[in-house]
């Protein structure tokens, strides 16, 4: 298995940044007060489409030969991937097959159908998902751009750490999600890539928390069915992610749902961002573990925005 | 009546800038699409307490007199002024009497309560605010702060154009919300002295229509008891705004509650931000006007973004 390196996530940087945004890293005082450290948010929520996955799914884009571009890309994905993948697609006239869940947030729906993607539904499972994808991938000759299971879009997903180390070189812990694990898969290997002394955490909801179980035991164990308010760490890591967060991450935290959704309200009520449940993770580690990050200068990457405004969770 | 120039507005900024954010300056492509123009927002929302008060409440507290801080500030407000107030105040080490309307929304009396200032409720009118604020007066010696009836407040809220236009020298049109008439007042103030070819434009709730009907009658008109989900923009026109805005204003565009809702819904899902329904009706201006704007440069004051997230309105 071929394992991405710094080099990899420089080069996906080159390649990536006439189509991204770079997105800025915000400070609030207030917040800084509430938890006693320096905060550094990596607004991911402001990146096209509302989240750090264009970041991986233009690079996946980039990176087809053109005989792949011809026949298109198809992926399943709980919502902020497809859109992410529609657009970079449809940015380079590429025709884009996403599979979703039936059960995805109609604002993630929205997006998607609005870049234009051809969208097949299927039930809320991964065997429903990776059928359907299968199918398609077979009729169509698409080329599969899995959310995390995929070299290139796992290098594109570390390029937000690469603008955050660039603008912050001396934090002292970077916080990420976890889901399936490409977003700290890419941040991982490009923050120790950069400077081995800066500790890197993985949070992820107590409810949905096969990383935190792998990371444990040494052994893949995906999630069965996992609920959490965070709907897009549902995913399980893959043999992939998870042999890169083994080598590279020093721990992986685990936040309760209350934690998720009062760190959600608070940033949007404290610093006028909005951010979805799944960024609030990252911030739910640190009012759970505050002696973790007393004093510390840390970075946190705010993996999106895309809230379904008639569902909030307070 | 002594008239603010654009001399005294940058002596404000000079006063006020190690006090406050440097607000960002932010763009959408998403809506400069659906508008039809080229966007650049003013973010007050992320100013001190959430709201480009703060820029005049502290030109107002830092330009009082020794003997005048010994005795503390009043003022009676719906809110972001209060909230303003009380912080600059304590940043100074000076009492704060905070007269606020018994309806004012919990997150603006929190806000309030939170920065330590001493807070008495009065009935939501005019005549009953104005009534507590001289019994406080009369009884603790305190300066009234007005919210918009104030030369230094006026002032201190023409630095947030001062600034936008630092940055974007090629706007053609500049649109503010008006209430009051501070922020209005200011911003027409700079951006007429620098240059006179960019439009000036108020936004202004057709519910809550009043600077609308004295601008266009030239007799000052106040409102009696509006209703609008603008509810910082509930106040009307005082003599000093309304000379100010006769001379530099353009015109008052009046927008429907429906047009201020589905505007702020729409920077909460595109933008990722949250403002607060006085701040949509800049947007509103430009959804109900679209043919004023198409294909120009427009500045927009994003006054702020103090919601209670508890009574959205959508």
């Amino acid at each position: 298995m071929k394992l991405p390196t710094l080099s990899d996530i420089q080069s996906a940087h080159k390649r990536i940044k006439p189509f991204i945004h770079r997105t800025p890293v915000f400070t609030s005082q207030q917040l800084n007060r509430i938890f006693g450290c320096e905060l550094f948010l990596k607004c991911e929520n402001f990146q096209k489409v509302g989240a750090f996955k264009f970041r991986g799914a233009i690079n996946a884009v980039l990176s087809l030969s053109e005989d792949q571009k011809r026949h298109g890309v198809v992926t399943h994905s709980s919502g902020n991937h497809a859109a992410a993948l529609a657009l970079a697609a449809a940015m380079n006239g590429i025709k884009a097959f996403i599979v979703m869940p039936e059960n995805a947030p109609s604002v993630k729906k929205d997006a998607v159908a609005g870049y234009c993607a051809e969208i097949t539904f299927c039930k809320p499972t991964l065997k429903s998902r990776e059928e359907t994808c299968r199918l398609i991938m077979e009729n169509k000759g698409a080329t599969l751009i899995h959310p995390y299971n995929n070299f290139n879009v796992i290098c594109g997903q570390g390029t937000a750490s690469l603008e955050l180390l660039e603008e912050r070189s001396d934090l002292d812990i970077i916080v990420a999600p976890v889901g399936g694990g490409g977003l700290l898969s890419g941040t991982s290997t490009c923050v120790k890539a950069i400077n081995d002394r800066v500790t890197v955490f993985g949070a992820e909801p107590l409810n949905a928390n096969d990383a935190w179980k792998s990371f444990k035991n040494g052994i893949l164990t995906p999630s069965v069915n996992p609920v959490t308010v965070a709907d897009g760490l549902l995913t399980s890591l893959c043999e992939l992610t998870f042999m890169i967060i083994r080598n590279n991450v020093d721990d992986i935290l685990t936040v309760k749902e209350e934690s998720i959704i009062s760190s959600m309200k608070l940033v949007w009520e404290r610093m006028k961002i909005i951010i979805e449940p799944s960024s609030a993770t990252v911030l739910a580690v640190i009012k759970e573990n505050p002696e973790l990050f007393r004093g510390k200068k840390t970075g946190l990457i705010i993996s999106g925005g895309n809230v379904d405004l008639k569902k909030l969770p307070f």
